[in-house]
């Protein structure tokens, strides 16, 4: 069953609700799933709707008599259709747990209809595995000074791509401003912290250092500020005093994958919503 | 601010939501949340709405012009205001976790709008807990082959002080068939397992002896098969090899004063609503 | 039961295990538990082992004979002694969630052997909870430009008292340096945030604000630098994008609760010993 | 650094600790970790001393000496060497996920010693998985009625590869009782339901039947009674009315994978010993 999926937001006002599900009503189109959230703090309506698609009218029927609509009701909004697949790039460095639980899931079909197309590493390490679910593998080394350089080779593949998604799948690089600029809730960054503690490097050890009994990773979308962009999902894992970096490292391993694979598998459902620097990720 | 609260459920077909969220739209009346759930393997509708109630029309032309639509919709519903007291009758036996728990809550306003009336024991041990924070304590002891004396005096009881909903805070013995069936979607009980596992009696014992990793409680409406009433909150803990059975009821008094509390919480702000054996609990 | 507990550190060797446990056995003093851990980054040995005092030899004599020993092994060590009631004090300031906690546990003997002498506020507001479980309530408000008065009155009062731990929960005020380092390892305080993020006022407001989708507590031994103690226990619940800042208050303090009252068992029970900023808890 | 794991079990003693610990002290072997566990239940004592090999005598020495010991103090043991590789089969029908996080987590050297070096189905599935990870796929079909058959192929296929250790990576097919008593604690299944809640098959449905809130997975050793052997490891999370049966079976996938491979690096580890139906598991 194809279906659409309308996200939406907008000032929060009376009457929203039912005048944006009577649109559907009316062209006797049914709704599968419908979420909202209200925002009270900051005065936002924010909407979720799931459409099937198996009716009479085209698409573009559909989109142009909806944005009359979101035009009246000033909605800002994104539709995005379940036949239409996503291409993903995987950006890795030399740690393979989280490329292989992303591999493993799209293999499964549990990552919406997500394509890793592309794996690209600053070093040649993860070739392999690339070679094993035969998905093409770009080596762009870093050489010091011309960071930049290798940045700029990238776009042009990306284009070439049609990339929908850029994952950064504990690469251990910092990608420029610039970069993440082109790439606006595009780039999916796994930190291995429970942000916002631990930022910067090494949050294991700092963990370790500063003796928490929990540990655990965070999924978010990379923004210019470092560490600071908005929290898709989160988890932990209880840990206690015998636990020394390293086996907080191949502890978090299982928590920094399952994090980052949830948080992708809600980007590509279309789940997540951007409200300034807060997500809102309907269902589960 | 003053809300109404209805719980709706129906068979599943198109537009409902259109038309539900329409009719509070077209009178001016503000949704303050909207919930729904379509369970596709039984073709069932589910809805909670809330609204606000500082409008012009009484609570009496609401509900009269609210009946209308249902009627035409087939809507199986209920209304709840938010300045409705629901009153409470705690049963209890020796054990006083769970009851503290719930009296605390109620002290902190955390149980919707619900007030402790009553606290019903089958033994005297807990008429201290009871008159420390200044609520009636009953004791209706149970007399061997005369359970039904103890239990015909409590309906009086309740119908005098209008009970809302009865709550077994680890009440020790087995209520009739009859009683419970007076009182339907109205008691909650507290199973300290993690049903279905460990049903009948010593559930602690039971997950030691098996040697389970993980413990649990399980609050649900009683219903008159004994631990199979359709499951409100469940919740869980580890364990280890270490803990005794006397460790794990100590340990397992935490879940279930929690998951107990928060099932009448849920059950208060009028969250659940039932399908068959299976609730549905909107929100958290 | 009778036994007596014995807290151990040193610098790692070989033999140490077989030397401490060998002292008790040619006594034929029965060991109950023995756990060790070794910081192999620090190169520190650690030790709990608790044995059965139904023994003829008086404590006088063991404690005299073990002294020899430690001194030969260069053992850093502490004795406790399971009949040996422990005297807390309680400091609070407006909230009782976290103060009844630890009074319905101090009823439920789930403390050690804690007891409860004294509840200290700095606001009148909880003494009707004190009066209700019937222990003592002092109140003694802080004066603005005065503060060092309000503690130089504390100290007086703990002495007479015999105040072994004090417990500050939620209590609203920082104490001075000077006051902390009287006591050291113990107090304990609870902080309604999960650090290190959100060290300060208001964690909850920081969390909604930072977008986490998941918020804990955290209780720690106090220390002069503020929320940098060593933490003792930590947990976490997981939140949706749906809680308020005000949701977050509530939902947070029931981690707050079980997380103090977890901490101060694990204290009064001898479970933890310090190792520099980090706490090494044994046992559950 | 070589080391040596003992798994000791015996009547519980007075003196066992210090008489063990002693032996290695005496001769200047290095006890890297110590572990001891009490049933009182029982009166049983279970014990694990992991100790550095970097000494002169041999491991024969070793092994005749602790023989002299154990035959003294009745100590029921088996001795493990972190050099020794152990010979995993994973036995697998259609189902991937398990099998792949097994794979992953050999490759990166996160399940002990362990080598997995064969992989049998009962279907050809799963062959291009096998071949990707380079391990040799043998196909066993089982044909009605002929069932026993296939698991005589298996026995000379296993004694032929030196197998230690069968895991049941989701084999849907019931072992004869004849087939398990051949490798005692030497078959670790996966079943995916919180045992003892949801034996049988299909688990996500009755669990959703049921209603629970809550799923999990459990890991254990095979015993002639299905779903009855002792219990390695469990894990759940939380679910809501939403999750239809094949969403419990999709969210299940995550639980099942982790429950399993945990439960086999602690075999693999040799951190688990059994007391009849109850598995001790000592550390992480």
């Amino acid at each position: 069953m194809k279906h659409a999926i309308f996200l939406i937001q907008t000032d929060d006002r009376q009457g929203l609700l039912a005048a944006t599900t009577s649109f559907f009503s009316e062209r006797n189109i049914n709704i599968i799933e419908c979420r909202q959230y209200t925002d009270l703090h900051e005065g936002r309506y924010f909407m979720r709707i799931a459409i099937d698609l198996s009716t009479e009218s085209t698409r573009h029927e559909l989109e142009s008599q909806f944005a009359a609509l979101a035009e009246k009701l000033r909605l800002q909004y994104t539709i995005h259709y379940s036949d239409e697949v996503q291409n993903i790039a995987v950006m890795v460095t030399k740690t393979s747990h989280c490329l292989y639980d992303l591999l493993m899931h799209a293999e499964e079909n549990t990552l919406g209809n997500g394509r890793i197309v592309m794996i690209v590493g600053n070093h040649p390490d993860l070739e392999a595995v690339a070679d094993r679910f035969r998905v093409p593998f770009y080596c762009y080394p870093v050489v010091k000074g011309r960071e930049m350089e290798q940045e700029a080779e990238l776009h042009p593949l990306f284009e070439k791509h049609h990339i929908d998604l850029i994952v950064l799948a504990r690469y251990m690089r910092i990608l420029s401003d610039d970069f993440i600029r082109r790439y606006p809730q595009r780039i999916i960054n796994i930190h291995h912290g429970f942000l916002p503690a631990f930022q910067g490097s090494d949050p294991y050890r700092q963990a370790w250092e500063r003796g928490v009994k929990i540990i655990g990773a965070t999924a978010h979308y990379a923004t210019a500020e470092l560490d600071e962009g908005p929290i898709i999902e989160q988890d932990v894992v209880r840990i206690s005093h015998e636990d020394t970096p390293e086996k907080l490292r191949e502890i978090g391993r299982d928590i920094e994958r399952r994090v980052l694979t949830r948080a992708v598998a809600a980007h590509l459902e279309h789940r997540i919503i951007l409200s300034n620097r807060r997500t809102i990720v309907f269902g589960r």
